[in-house]
């Protein structure tokens, strides 16, 4: 797709008049991301999907583009001040044409670079509640949530996180991980020798495929997120599926508790530290409280299914939900450290011994979140004791 | 659909030569069934689905017919011996051609009249196991079982079981129970004013609506099973879906509960009694326990998926079900007594006192097993002790 392409797709369109000129901006793996912008100092954002991905140019089922701009849309509609506008879908081209976040940074390295973003765990937590709630059974209409089930089969993206997520952090067994030297005897000890916590793993695994709960993001990652003071815009949803709630909850987590142990083993103590730190902790305790209390909030006042109306029900969900988020960060924070999607939060660690360091505590916090299910452990946790 | 149209289309597809003649035998509310032989006592059965429904005039969704042709299939693959061939499948006409059963009997028939099958528990077990765990992301390929979950979604009959099962027996919210006038304070008090029940049944609802874990039957009830001494068949996967695997299990059991309260209640005290009771207690017991052995056998040889494979994973994973069908089988019992889908082993017990004190038991049982989740209860149940 190249730039004059994309320019006269705009024009024909009505999206952009004037002088357009367009710039990839994206380095992702999978997709390629243009901006395009006009004299009048006018911009939009343009997504191609092709059929080979950027990185490897291995081929990748272009359903994604469809997945993504129905994904987008519905986000749209449930939390419209946490998703970018999308002018247009072309599902011939695979073009997204969505609202240009210049202004916006990305999550991550935003919070690399230590900025403060005030709403963060309000946004967060708002757009959580929203859109996975909201797509739940006790909400949507019994037919309608059945024919968006249908829709959001994504059997290719789905399959990518089985393997990468569910499967290879603890066997291997498609030979993905790429372990870090220094660490390896205690992968083995730990993960790979770690019976029991296999076992909690494979019950998670098996809810990942089977529990049509809600419409995922599906890969909400803090990479995935862009925000600027006062505002959070979620972007990306290509994995979206009916899948758990906890799952996208339990991701955003675990990719804040990343950028808080790249603050904790990184910065220099000095009040700087303490205050970022501070930040991170509160974000993540009031981006689970303010979660769990919009969930319930949603539940008990417009719950459309009788039986979601039961007394007590709101709570057993809810409380199901806060237990697999705990058992799905843990599963986010074990992969992206032994896996091959790695994050810059911990891979970008300079010196090798602090990085050693950094993925045994990711290990460690995720064992304990998947073998005890319970969020409140993020709260006690000195994460300086496991080492 | 005349019985001309059904001799032409049988001669034209080769299925049945010489002098056909057809006379519908179904007396069922929703399709059409009918028997068709030649001269040469060659027969076959018809299945047409209108429409409208049979009983009522009522429309309802022709795909049910694509539904139950494609799940016949699977079902014959994996488990052909318990379920009829399938000569030809008609999608345009809705004409489902298959094996005339016509030496076997409507096992709730065949109960009735006290007819000893000793093969039935096994039979079912077989069905049950290589249909369901066969169906489960434990051994189905990802992408394949994902195809087919989209391929079943079903939602016209699945409303139908969410409204009539996991909805009014403890609500009348649609309106649609028919309680026995002597038994109406009961319900009452036992069921719409049980909360703790209410909210057993909630958390069963969500699962039934969210949980795609193996191809099920979705109305396996004795009035779906053909049996005769030494072979069983299951018909009328017309509600067929991916849902939870304790539904189908818990459902076939119930309605062997029913039976065996039928006898319980209606037969004369002599040993004809002692020995057709034990049949069932055998039947039922040795159901639970040859569908937890193969499913066990099933899981620990031959899981495809690496996570499966985990040790303890096989128990966890059976125990749940055996839950769940504890479960599902109370919804069962109780769904068929206070809603508008009776048996006839209740609902034909002519003393009217009997009868309300039959749906009493029914209830009873039905609760403990949804609040208990625990088959084992069945094993120490004296159905008399309760009133």
């Amino acid at each position: 797709m190249r730039d004059l392409e994309i320019a006269g797709f705009l024009r024909e369109r009505g999206i952009l008049g004037g002088e357009i000129s367009v710039s990839e901006i994206g380095d992702g793996n999978i997709n390629y991301i243009f901006r395009a912008r006009n004299g009048a100092g006018e911009s939009v954002i343009v997504k191609y999907a092709d059929e080979l991905l950027r990185s490897s140019g291995r081929p990748l089922s272009v359903e994604r583009a469809r997945i993504e701009a129905r994904a987008l849309a519905i986000c749209g509609e449930l939390a419209g001040a946490h998703v970018p506008a999308v002018f247009c879908f072309d599902e011939v081209r695979r073009l997204i044409v969505m609202e240009d976040l210049a202004d916006f940074e990305n999550l991550r390295h935003g919070l690399l670079a230590r900025k403060i973003y005030p709403t963060l765990a309000a946004d967060l937590a708002a757009y959580l509640a929203n859109t996975l709630i909201r797509t739940s059974d006790c909400i949507l209409d019994g037919e309608y949530k059945k024919a968006l089930v249908k829709e959001f089969i994504n059997p290719e993206m789905c399959l990518i996180s089985e393997k990468l997520i569910f499967t290879d952090p603890f066997t291997n067994f498609y030979n993905t991980n790429i372990p870090l030297e220094e660490n390896r005897e205690f992968y083995d000890e730990q993960l790979y020798g770690d019976i029991p916590l296999r076992l909690e793993a494979a019950k998670l695994t098996a809810d990942f495929k089977t529990r049509a709960q809600a419409l995922l993001h599906g890969d909400l990652h803090t990479g995935s997120v862009f925000a600027k003071p006062g505002a959070t815009k979620i972007i990306d949803p290509e994995f979206a599926f009916f899948g758990p709630i906890g799952f996208d909850a339990g991701n955003i987590i675990a990719n804040l508790i990343f950028a808080k142990i790249n603050a904790y083993l990184t910065m220099a103590q000095n009040p700087e530290k303490t205050a970022f730190i501070a930040y991170m902790d509160n974000t993540i305790q009031n981006l689970i409280d303010g979660f769990y209390d919009i969930g319930i909030q949603i539940l008990e006042n417009e719950a459309t299914d009788p039986m979601a109306r039961t007394p007590g029900f709101a709570r057993w969900y809810m409380g199901g939900i806060m237990a697999d988020i705990a058992g799905m960060a843990g599963m986010e924070l074990i992969r992206r450290t032994i896996g091959d999607a790695k994050v810059a939060d911990i891979n970008g660690i300079a010196d090798i011994k602090t990085r050693a360091r950094a993925e045994r505590i990711c290990i460690l916090i995720g064992k304990k979140l998947i073998l005890g299910r319970n969020l409140d452990i993020l709260q006690e946790e000195d994460y300086g004791k496991y080492l």
